[in-house]
């Protein structure tokens, strides 16, 4: 390659190792900061991101790059070149002062939403996020050029995918889940989990949960945080859970989802460290890596037989007599309103009417006004119910508030990519399910890391699932297999 | 003040900003970071410092300085400059290429000096030390000008003072420390803590004694590391301490000496906060913090009264009788050969000697290849028993081998400074042993607060212990101090 690009790649890989710190200054925050450190950290933080700007919009970054495309000639140099022209585009289009703007109001927006949820009043919250959707259509408008608002949105999550794209496979999924849902709420339940699971005792199994699916420890730790996240790319990366007396379930598959995402982290190719290609290459992918591990794998019939077992041997006999009623009850659909506790079959519903407001809200279709109406009728559509406060509705997502928009879409393309992968997973490894009833996920996990995490970004995010699945990505599969576990589970 | 001056202050700030990150990235390699992280920390490190000597050598701060210097008129912007201007020379003095090449050379030796103490082998570490050595002096000469070297390298830890003035002090102490350590010899120990503590509740008290010293766990933390340290500025000072099952002092005594260091930091004035005022402002008065809340108060007949209840109720009965005996325990001098596991008494024997011959390496009176006789020779002439292998001598510290050459001295300063201090102190509180009884430092960690901590960098260091104690600083009042203590407890 030339001077250029050496030239070039050397000034990423330093930029993306401050952006590193960065990550792992956000998970000392949620993990270890002492509580009254916040004002400090802000202006730590403010001094890297201004760095971290600066790098990302200096002039040489555009002279290395035109002079480095045209003689690009192998796939990681030019997936580089991609990644960093794209980043490069992004930051320059939006006026710095635009910039500065959005992250004032989305901080300060972060506050008032949290007031307003804790005291269950749309209102408060309403003028708040009309000047973050106004502040957001002014970058889109800034990104999109001549394009569309939304799509040009989309393309911070997801590159390369468009609305278009999202509404033919959620139009299809939606009035199958609705249907299911409604059979599902007709039929008799399994059993409830019930009882009092000693935490310490929780998080010894979780630990062990994060090592049966191969998350690497010498690259990664476990720690209890209010929110379950994933945090850090390459040689480390840290994920958090939570605990609950009387909620187990919540630790494991919080433990599990994370640990999926965190492996993807692991899996990238070494050579791709501090690079653009050295972490996952969309939210869609990613979630399909979490949701995967979660779901498909961690709440199959087969896996949630071992897991019975580990879970008598850790709190004794909790009530359910056997692996058959424990899988139903790992996989019990309940009534509720938010979309974080939600199952597996409900899950993608509180997705696909997020995306349906949110495009309103960003095309002027529904004006912030109308938001709360809107969402509680939508909900009663697809859930059946009506929710009852605030709290458990409009308010119970942070993402609008911090002017994420195009977010929201990308949890259901990665349980459609999901859906996809594990199709694909299931004919590469006919023994699948005998090797997770032994609590052995390393087949499956292999074939993820061969077939999908290695690449990190090197294809565009569509084309990493269907080069694995050898088909372009649809809902179908994913539907396919709702269909047959809910159906199986509660006798429809 | 000027815009210049507001310019220059603003800038400085975003700097120490970055710096802080830095240490926190510090802080958690010893205590949090998976161990495979190394490789990818580094690079995280090196960018990092890439951005903070671009910031300090950027010329931008030569011009600030001088159109502000001329104008600043209050005691608060005048040190401010001082310190700014004094970091400014100090970097821009020193070639790019030198300072890399002691970054890269000290960072292998200290590879090279943690296998050469493994394998108790001396030889192996001599070539790398004589590198060391030879670059130390080259930025030595380039610090020093006209000046002298040894004086040039002790400006890094305790600006303002000289070997002339530490030698001074130092040479007062020597004889009669070797003289009181040798009566010490000769008389009736108190007898040894034994028994097994156990380690969780050692921590519980641990935690007990950093509150009771006015450690601020709102802006810190305890965390367990190999190596007590204390880490960070102003809003976020943590600390690390240590256990043994069999020695809960070592957890005990760390902890109150790290918090001597933390609440320095912690009780700066905060309209300090990120600015080179905004910290301890030397080694010397750092160390005189620690030293004083570990020794001066943590090891009195008074507060150890008070530790012995605590102690009893931690523990049980541990085969100490009663509050007399237990102070002894805790005073007790043994033979040993490291300085850091050294008590109050002969502590101060293994700086001086140190010090002596770290001055004899710059000076090129003493050679790499004598350094391991010289080393026996005099600590035989000021303990009185010979070193028994390489790791329990020459070997011992990491100093040397990451080039802190004029770091020991300060040390013993601190403990002179210490000193003066506690002098003054008691003049102060005539009924601080009453309090101390009670397990009560408010009233001396206030008046340390207000005489030292808070002024942060605003006066130089040795004029900060100056005006506390209300003399020029001594060794005579911790000669006095150390006499009376050791007497008293061996019935010399």
């Amino acid at each position: 390659m030339t001077a250029e690009y050496d030239a070039l790649m050397d000034f990423v890989r330093e930029t993306e190792a401050l952006a590193a710190i960065s990550g792992r200054l956000e998970w000392d925050q949620e993990t270890m900061m002492p509580r009254g450190a916040a004002p400090q950290r802000g202006a730590e933080m403010a001094a890297l991101e201004g760095v971290l700007h600066a790098r990302r919009t200096d002039p040489r970054m555009g002279d290395w790059l035109s002079a480095s495309e045209e003689s690009a000639t192998d796939d990681v140099a030019r997936a580089q070149l991609r990644h960093i022209r794209r980043s490069f585009e992004r930051t320059s289009k939006v006026p710095a002062r635009l910039a500065a703007e959005i992250a004032r109001v989305t901080s300060e927006t972060q506050g008032i939403w949290a007031d307003a949820r804790a005291g269950d009043d749309f209102e408060t919250f309403a003028p708040a996020l009309e000047k973050v959707i106004a502040l957001k259509r002014e970058e889109g408008a800034a990104l999109a050029g001549d394009g569309d608002l939304y799509d040009a949105m989309l393309q911070d999550y997801e590159p390369g995918t468009t609305a278009a794209d999202l509404e033919a496979m959620f139009g299809a999924l939606r009035p199958e889940l609705t249907d299911l849902r409604a059979a599902v709420r007709e039929a008799r339940a399994p059993a409830r989990l019930t009882g009092i699971f000693d935490e310490t005792a929780q998080m010894r199994l979780t630990r062990k949960l994060a090592k049966a699916f191969g998350y690497d420890m010498t690259h990664g730790r476990v720690d209890k945080a209010v929110h379950p996240f994933s945090s850090g790319s390459g040689l480390d990366v840290r994920i958090t859970t939570r605990t609950s007396e009387t909620d187990p379930f919540n630790c494991f598959y919080s433990t599990i989802h994370e640990v999926g995402h965190a492996c993807y982290e692991q899996n990238i190719s070494r050579g791709y460290l501090l690079t653009p290609l050295g972490q996952g290459v969309s939210m869609g992918v990613h979630e399909s890596q979490s949701r995967i591990y979660e779901n498909q794998l961690g709440r199959s019939r087969a896996f949630t037989g071992w897991l019975y077992g580990e879970m008598r041997d850790a709190f004794g006999d909790f009530g359910i007599p056997d692996e058959e009623s424990f899988y139903g009850t790992v996989n019990r659909v309940s009534d509720g309103y938010i979309r974080t506790e939600a199952d597996e079959l409900q899950y993608n519903l509180h997705v696909l009417m997020r995306f349906d407001l949110e495009r309103a809200l960003v095309s002027g279709d529904l004006s912030v006004a109308d938001l709360e109406a809107a969402w509680n009728d939508r909900f009663e559509a697809d859930f059946g119910y009506r929710v009852d406060r605030p709290a458990n509705g409009v308010l119970q997502d942070v993402h609008w508030a911090v002017g994420l928009l195009g977010y929201f879409p990308t949890y259901s393309l990665g349980n459609v990519y999901a859906g996809c992968l594990h199709e694909a997973l299931r004919a590469a490894l006919p023994d699948l399910d005998s090797q997770l009833a032994r609590g052995e996920t390393s087949g499956a996990t292999a074939w993820l890391a061969d077939n999908v995490q290695t690449h990190g970004g090197l294809f565009e995010p569509r084309d990493v699932i269907a080069r694995a699945r050898g088909a372009e990505p649809s809902e179908a599969p994913l539907l396919a297999y709702l269909k047959e576990k809910f159906t199986g589970i509660y006798g429809l």
